[in-house]
């Protein structure tokens, strides 16, 4: 087992720096050299390569990597085969998966897919494009574009296919959303070799787990109250958000501890109905991983 | 219900960073586009504008915003008739609130308020100078300062009026304080029409409540040991500052352990006291809200 | 008691923001303005001073400082009599100690530090290249550079020594590592005499004591779970990673929730384990301080 | 004449480095350090203060500053009565002044000053806004803004107030201009008494001369070429632009090396008529002064 | 005439600060708003679009850019149809074409093309490579690098295909060149159609020759000195360099000024033979455009 | 001599900008990879290597550079022995040499080195200070300052031992200057060795006039007017400063045009005398490089 490696994948770029935290919190602390296109990782099981996203699964699949963190959109984009492994949680702001959408200025004519018949259309994804355009038996020139796509919708071309996760962007852009494309989260793919090896799988389904535990608790948090014993029925009974509290008595009878892990986002609803139910020092406190 | 949205003003500037992270940590996760003045905001009853803190009373008081956060100088500078929510803790480094004062030349024979009769003073906060020197029966030309007023005092007026928290950066422009004409904490304002609103009453409150345990949860933390029982009374006693603890059995006989929420700045002085008092496994946890 | 005042040295430049987020998280918290060389403490018993590691030492031994935080290396460099306090824990990412060693090009022919008679050694550290070269019985001249010194091993020089913590940095230089002349990890030393000072003692005591409690919190983490009760015995036999965990009765019959501090690189083993145990609902939780 | 000094205020901020680039071309070289407010200049009668544009006119009047450079704008917007020594070139990516210019949304009903009646303004120059107001008998609110007045057009007021010199950043904004209140280019101001002292007049006007040559050849170039003596005539007469030309003999006989100084905007039409008059080996070279 | 536009598409990126330089020296002023991404140019004639090198051929072919300035390599690699209007100088640090070559690691065993049949390539200009590899006849995958191309050669590919100048970086990154693809450099390209047109063609033709003009003023410096009459004719015989000098006469009997642009690498080798040779007060001054 | 090189070392870090723009004026454009420690530099007879300047003239005196510009100070600082090629201009912004100064609070009781008996000193230059105290018979502990040495004053230390142009920073710290040690110039130095080499020094002394005329350029400006025949003897007679123009004739009868080089901070004075004696047209133009 000695020297055994397991070569992990990670997005170099723009989701480099959330990436290497999450590995932290997953319990895997990576230092990355300017110097060197090695980063260190404290795990000498370990061998990590930032590579770009939409490069990713494609050396998943030739083997070069035994598995990498990558989005769907991009699997698909290449056509890779490769295993999936496991699914990840959306973005922590938008709680919404990136969707790569068909747009076309506020303005314009198109209304549908159909109208782009003999038009020009911008994207970075040719191929879910390309495939897109097909199915809905319509013929464009599809174009890749080295960036800033967004402005091009308005002189360069008849329409784009650009990823969004608020709209916030193309709304600020004036673009106007004329069909949905794909709808991709991030992925843990292995190759198929290396699925088959039994001390690597094992290793790669431990990282999923703990990654997956690293992910969930940035979405999640810790609630703690106390509440009289009286009123604990009728909170937990009209709140079914507390599901599978940890009870624990106080040595203040009458009164007990309630905890519980919770949606983030379901908090800022929940706290006021806790007031009114009884419930009192209310806190909600931050967490590494969740693991069920 | 539907369609019914808060307009809510946040400071734009050099706050701006640390109040989206307060917003965050409240339950409302806010993004800025560079290309759009209307950042995304994860629930649909709340419109943000990110607008000077400086305006934001007056935005407020004309209905163009449902409420704000701002602080009380600039409420009490523009003279705004606006409804005040709530007050907010003050900043975690310094835990002392904002102080406009009155300051000289270290070495000036400017000695009060009385001495300026006919001088000159350089401020942002005109009006409210004004107002100070007519209190004190001192006529004295009071002039806007575009910025850099610190370095105003040594050449170009007589006196300035600013703003300070620990006094160091006075102090490192050899400045004296003469006299304080106003102390100043964040406040969350509504327009009175909103507020008389059933609608947005209940949502202003909600926020104000999430807000404020997402602030006070940032001058606390969570503190948890293990005692023996036979301690738990004298330790108690002693210790006035563990008020309201939550004690919970353990499972091993004769010991409890006791959790309570605390002023951060208090455990550096605890903690010894702790120890010396027979507890255990002292840690101390960070919170993201704390509701009473 | 009045006015009394400790002088504390911490170091400046690259380590600066950790050591005040460190201190900020012992709870003393300290605001650097870029206008003065006196940083603003909240603790008026406090006076901070941002002094360059490689000086610390000196300046505490000579009594201008009564204590400070800095590396083994530098007060072995200085030779500097100081009152060492405690040592602090290796940093977060490699859990490693800095370690100062004599380093060649890969292909240099240099095996041993005996190969290096009559040859020239670069080096921050003169003092310690010195003594380790007249231990070994080898005359050789020792130059001091400036920076960039991996990169004179190459052209200018004949070996340098140089501080490394994970080997990446030397391995991206093509260097190889000939021998290790000093291993060091941060301490909190004292001027003799400020130790002697009754009020001065408690007072660094207690900082050392806080600042080891904020360290060792940042390389743990809270670990809770629950578990039935029957598998409790069997789970705590098998895993004496899980010592001295603190159980609590759950409301509901048969299940106990078993919590403990752990250290962080641990769990990623620990978790699988402890799911393979019976464990339900882990979760991991960030820690500000840990004072056994 | 020992030790008398001419104290000159210069734009501090966006501007800064653009002037002291232009007093370096006047021959007056200028280092400004962080850590001191007062600059070095190579000049011991000199001594440079920066201060805010907006501020200058004010400090020239009241005696502080002998002079200045600052805009027409905010001397009219301040009132101040100062002396009015020259003025400067335009910008010279635009060749236009700057323009303060009433705007409001493209979409919005304003079409006039006059549809402005009850509503309200947003402006820096709030006095220029209120007496234009006036001298148009219109009765409107005008209030102070501390930036991003451009956005606020579309949402917090009727209409602004705003500078611009190519309009480009307006168009952006989707704002349109109703109306111009003030036309500005750079001004070089001095106190009165300052004027009426002979030794600083003189020291003004000299550094008028100076800075006026360095900001003409800015907008300046050399241009150089030959040209056969015969056709020397016809070139001359259909250029008119060519006034007043350096013609040197050449040794070759029969040619004549032409040489003029000429408006740098005026070349790219100028070229290729020169080519088509016979001129050979033209070329362009930058100017760092032209004093007529 | 009025109203006539002529679109000018300019590489965006990289590039963009020194193309915006040389279009301000060839004599239009353009200033990029980050608020908008129509550039201002003072030009009425002329619309500027900032677009990716390796997309302006395309949209010149397309007719949406008039013309535009981008490498010959992109206008290969997109098999672009479009009108060369003029070629211009290479970068002034290399004096070098750009090319494009098949690298491999120092010590790979592929020794020439021939030796990749049926290996990975990668590479960002896939139909350059495609084509190349069909030439030689040798089948080989090659796939689309997003980035960091010189680093995939030695662990996820066989070879790549990269630009290079001074081929300094690929030295750095342990690669050998194998064989050179394309040599290429900036070109000034027209759409088939605009060429046609009389207007616009004129408006070409002129900026082809101003910008022409003003690159050849990078490279090239103006040289004056003094010499004695008598030592002229040997001067210029021993030195072809000085072709076609403009010689003046002095005032001072029996001395004239010799007056020359010559290419800037030239000088340094010059200088010391023109000293041996007589001259005296030699200097050397920028230029902003030579047009021959 | 093919292969032959010459390997030049330049000043790292602060001055390297700048340097590199000498070096492009100079006639040698170099091009700095951070991936590589080797810079391109566009001459093959020339090796590049960037040290820090306080190194520069150790390499130099040991042989691992030919030849290097430093500083006057590094040199006597490291006694190094080394062939002295030549020395150059001072700073332009403030036309004096740095100079080394004993430097104390402004406060101070210390009045001459003669009051630091028994004190401490810190400074970057320990050998230079070690000297000047024994060279004035006193006897004061010296230590090595790592950086910040003008804050060290106030606390640390009883004086510290500084470099300065202006004295602007000294001044801003609040420090006296008690004696100047040494005033330091650039200098180009070459080894011994290497200087016996004919080639190698005959590649040098060019590089040294080139780099002289580069640096002799970057202080003077070329001065162009037209005046009537009739005014240029008394002209030139009133200003001596006008030293051996060159004077042509001009086709306006009785006219002619006076070119000279001149320091570029005399032509503030000049300028003015120059229209008072009839000057006209007068243009100022920048050199890049003057050889007399």
């Amino acid at each position: 087992m000695i020297n055994k490696k397991l070569r992990f994948g990670l997005p170099k770029g723009s989701l480099q720096d959330a990436t290497i935290e999450k590995m932290a919190k997953a319990g895997f602390n990576i230092s990355v050299s300017s110097r060197s296109y090695v980063p260190y990782v404290d795990d000498d099981e370990l061998e990590i390569r930032l590579i770009r996203a939409q490069e990713i699964s494609r050396y998943v699949e030739h083997g070069y990597l035994d598995c990498g963190i990558t989005g769907y959109d991009w699997i698909q984009e290449n056509g890779s085969k490769v295993h999936e492994v496991g699914e990840f949680l959306f973005s922590k702001v938008s709680r919404r998966p990136a969707r790569w959408v068909l747009c076309v200025p506020e303005d314009s004519p198109v209304k549908s897919v159909k109208d782009l018949q003999g038009k020009r259309i911008a994207t970075e994804v040719v191929n879910l494009t390309k495939k897109y355009l097909k199915k809905n038996g319509v013929q464009a020139e599809v174009e890749f574009s080295w960036g800033a796509t967004e402005v091009k919708a308005h002189e360069l071309v008849d329409a784009i296919v650009e990823v969004t996760e608020t709209g916030s962007s193309l709304k600020a852009n004036k673009l106007r959303i004329v069909d949905e494309l794909l709808s991709s989260t991030p992925r843990l793919i292995a190759n198929h070799a290396s699925w088959s090896d039994a001390w690597k799988r094992k290793k790669i389904e431990t990282m999923a787990m703990l990654l997956k535990g690293a992910m969930e608790a940035e979405t999640k948090v810790g609630l703690k109250m106390n509440i009289a014993e009286k009123n604990l029925a009728s909170l937990l009974k009209s709140l079914p958000a507390l599901r599978n509290p940890t009870i624990s008595n106080l040595s203040l009878k009458g009164w007990v501890a309630v905890e519980t892990i919770i949606d983030e986002h379901v908090v800022r609803e929940l706290i006021p109905q806790l007031k009114a139910a009884g419930a009192e020092g209310i806190i909600e406190y931050p967490l590494n991983k969740v693991v069920y």
